[in-house]
């Protein structure tokens, strides 16, 4: 008999999806949406190269089949097939023998993590080089070296992928992950397997919002994505950035530039009324795509959901970002947090009191305890009576929670038995 | 040779009151309101049962005459007689004999508290029952006990009062108190004779603002006493509930539900001036008549005064809640404190600088000292400037007392004093 | 080999305009913007007694003579020749003879300073009085003494004098420092001499705004400028009242009525971010000229920068208050402080993001590192990245260096080279 534990279930995607060398485009990418594409249905989108996109144009797409460095013995000690890390990302081809001496300024280590390789690309500028650990450049002896990357940079595609829970209503939550990056795990399959699991869950409850999943390469793919759904941008209510979502540390929320969005509040509400230890960051323009979807002309609801935040520990974009680095504990505790506060976001609504003069009588609609005494322990009452006061068209059941320091479940239930009073209505 | 003190004659006032057998209607509120009448006019209002006010409806009058519980041996050893709490508030009549088991079901007591005795009430379902101590159950013994309530619930009246004191303009100032609990003296007696006292002192200084003093029972009181003058309700600008207002703890008071009417901030700006240690709490629903004032529809400006808050000490809705309980000097200190906000509420007006350009020179109008030097140190002088400064429309004395840390007598004085130079108008 | 020393230079006027008796009117202030206009143009305006200023009249001009008190052996124990401080100003005429005890009304000391004169006026209340140590009216026998103020009191003018420091543009900064003290050197020769050399380096650089140094008159003087320069009010956006502006302690800057004006916020975030010592102080409507600007019908944005402030320190408006009592260096980082104030106000400009949706692609112009990894430690491109962000039209500049945590200077920069790309716009 077999359990279902979605920690191990996310575990084992991260590392089914780990091996494969990702870039902003190419088949790397398309791989990667195979397999996410088993677990939930994806509408994959190609978008030629040259196609403007708000202030950027796609680029050429990039694929790469073998790439090493032989020393003078002709040992691989660079070897493209041990992991996708070891080129630079975007490299041009390159097909030569060279002293070490000029290989040198086409090497990345480092240094003060001897035996990591790090992760480089150079998008935008025509370069080759390969990335290492410090333990082999140093083992590497003087000597001619031959190099070859067996890349093409021609006109194709960028790549990315939707998958849309539908709700009660058109107005939407983004839920995005970027997937442009080769052999990392926390960054940023661990998000990506979380995002599909939120997906599935999502499904099968029939949430209030729609919930639109972006797999998409960082920066270009967002951009791509805003560029072409202009029209659909003012249904985007809310939205989360998932990122860095396996590792051990604690949760961080960093906000949206709006800084009191709804999410915003709903994901520290739901932090904090966890108990977990988390942290809530201030917004900055540096980081995931929320840069984009929080650029001011868009000006978005979005904030971002990682543990430990970007660059936050030493492993970030090196080798030791490895499926070791992230634990199935953790990629299910940032999968409840989202869990929890979705079911708060598709719950939180403002309501307007029907019977606003006086408190009404909850007695004789069976609603209140017919025994006077002191009834202020009992919160379901309490939440009744604080939904009545505050639902004035300004506040949110939400706001309710706080100012009252009831549950949200409770105050919410609360919402219910009013509404279906017809004392409330949303 | 006899000194009036207050604080005596209101304790006298609550010993005469409390063994009256109060309820939400009846001929124990008639017989409080008489006795208040001795001490203050008052205009008492009878309203039938059956008449629709806001959500509710005046519901049967209640009275009683005679209730007990007798013994095996013919013993009373619960009587009526001795206590208003011994019967259930709204206890329909019971004449039968029954064993102690069946008797149980409609017996109230404290077991954490043996010796008291608690309050119940039953207004809207029909039930009977005794509230004794649990003492007095545990010597009980098994047989058959005679239970009587020679109480009815008939089509009657509900009776609340009014009390005015003119000012010199209609916008009025609330202070209201209930008057449905039978023998507590805390709650609400006390309140009652602070409230009695207070009215009598501000008739001997001619008021600006209109005060209304309102004795009716909680809940259904106060929302009929809003459903009768909804013509009236925009006069209100201002309201304070007194309730505990007699015990030996410091004062409480609770803010409106918009948190930051006038009246919140002198009374926050009063108790903190006065030095006396308080609470300041925010609203939250749940109270006495508050509740029904700041519905969301009416959303006045009322605050709630007591001592040691609702519910927040033992001897709260019990036979503890005697006489001995509360004391003249504690009355006296709710009742200077309520003296002393209505004075700086009073007084509390927005002026125009009529001189804005530059400073007035105040020396030639004798308003400054004419010998130069250092001249902050006179409050006086300094309380001039700062009305003149912040006399815009928009600040009122209170946030001049406030913003420069003068004293509101100081500001006040100076306000007047430019006023008389015509600097200023309200 | 001379090098410029501005604090040396700034403390050796003061020494030269320490002596002059200065008043509300006359010669010595004169005499005071002969000098300074020695080292900056001055345009000096000359108001005829009687004319109407707001809700003042000038007054008749005052000048002095000489003026002494001889003892009974004809010794003059009292000279107006040692310091102006001897005679109360504004003093009228007095030539007589009369026992200790009858001149001792017209005297004032320090009793607890006994080896100080205090400064003293009656500009408003025709008197006569001399100032003087304790020790030296200690030191007087009983006798006869004679009395003598060669004093004028006549229709004249108010003497003050303006200096512009032409900008780009004709929004204004005013630099007020009032010049009616006689021989003290803090209070305010100090703030004179900080003003001086304050315009001479604006001029070196060409300012963005038109920056209006103003020597007048305590009170009088600046509700003069106000009243003749109606129609310029409204070109003045922010200013600085100079004093005190020479003693040991450290900087205090007192905020302007409106509390939260650009000025404010500058000065708080320029003596932040120089690590200097501090006070940031409420605005009160006592102190200096601010009074008058910050009076509610103007309500300019102008503050107060002082060290100690206001009667602060013991030696404040007595003759301890000497050249000594100022430092070079104290007027060196005053001086210091309002040119990294103006400095930044000068560039404190809301820019409106020309590509605001998503990033623009700042490496295809040159703007950003084109090898991909981490580049938040690089503070040009986290600065740029957050001009694009907060540029809404609704953030200045230093709203970006205090939200950001980088320096304004390093925002500045970034806000040139993005406007250089016209990316950005003012």
């Amino acid at each position: 008999m077999t359990v279902s534990d979605p920690g191990k279930e996310m575990h084992a995607l991260v590392e089914r999806l780990y091996p494969l060398c990702r870039s902003i485009t190419g088949d790397g990418v398309r791989a990667t949406l195979d397999i996410v594409g088993e677990y939930i249905p994806l509408q994959v989108h190609e978008v030629p190269t040259g196609t403007q996109v708000l202030d950027w144009t796609v680029p050429q797409e990039w694929n790469i089949r073998d790439a090493y460095i032989a020393d003078p013995a002709g040992n691989r000690v660079v070897d493209f097939a041990a992991s996708s890390l070891h080129v630079l990302g975007y490299s041009v081809p390159v097909a030569a023998t060279m002293p070490l001496a000029e290989l040198r300024e086409h090497l990345h280590t480092l240094p003060e993590h001897p035996s990591w390789v790090p992760y480089r690309t150079s998008y935008y500028k025509p370069e080759w080089g390969f990335c290492l650990a410090q333990e082999t450049l140093d083992a590497m002896p003087d000597g001619e070296y031959e190099v070859r990357i067996d890349s093409t940079l021609a006109d194709g595609h960028l790549t990315y992928a939707e998958h849309v829970v539908p709700g009660q209503v058109a107005d939407e939550v983004i839920v995005s992950c970027h997937v442009c990056h080769p052999s990392l795990a926390n960054d940023n399959m661990a998000g990506v397997a979380v995002a599909v699991f939120l997906a599935r869950e999502l499904a099968e409850r029939k949430p209030y919002h729609t919930y639109r999943f972006l797999f998409a390469p960082g920066t270009i793919g967002a951009i791509t994505w805003l560029a072409r759904n202009a029209e659909r941008i003012d249904r985007v209510k809310h939205g989360v950035v998932l990122a860095c979502a396996g590792d051990r540390g604690s949760l961080t929320y960093k906000r949206s530039r709006r800084g009191d969005a709804e999410i915003d509040r709903v994901m520290q509400y739901v932090l904090a009324a966890s108990g977990r230890p988390h942290s809530i960051n201030e917004f900055t323009p540096y980081g995931y795509d929320e840069r984009q979807f929080c650029s001011p002309g868009f000006d978005l609801g979005v904030g971002s959901l990682t543990r430990t935040p970007y660059a936050g520990y030493s492993e970030y974009h090196t080798s030791a970002d490895n499926p070791d680095f992230v634990s199935p504990e953790a990629m299910a505790d940032t999968l409840a947090v989202c869990r929890e506060a979705f079911a708060v976001l598709d719950r939180n609504r403002r309501y307007v009191n029907l019977s606003p003069y006086g408190e009404p009588q909850l007695g004789r609609r069976g609603l209140y305890d017919a025994l006077g005494g002191r009834s202020d322990t009992k919160q379901a009452q309490m939440a009744m009576l604080w939904v009545l006061s505050l639902s004035d068209g300004e506040h949110s059941l939400l706001d309710v929670a706080e100012r009252s320091g009831l549950p949200f479940d409770t105050v919410a239930a609360a919402a219910d038995a009013l509404g279906a009073a017809e004392l409330i209505k949303a």
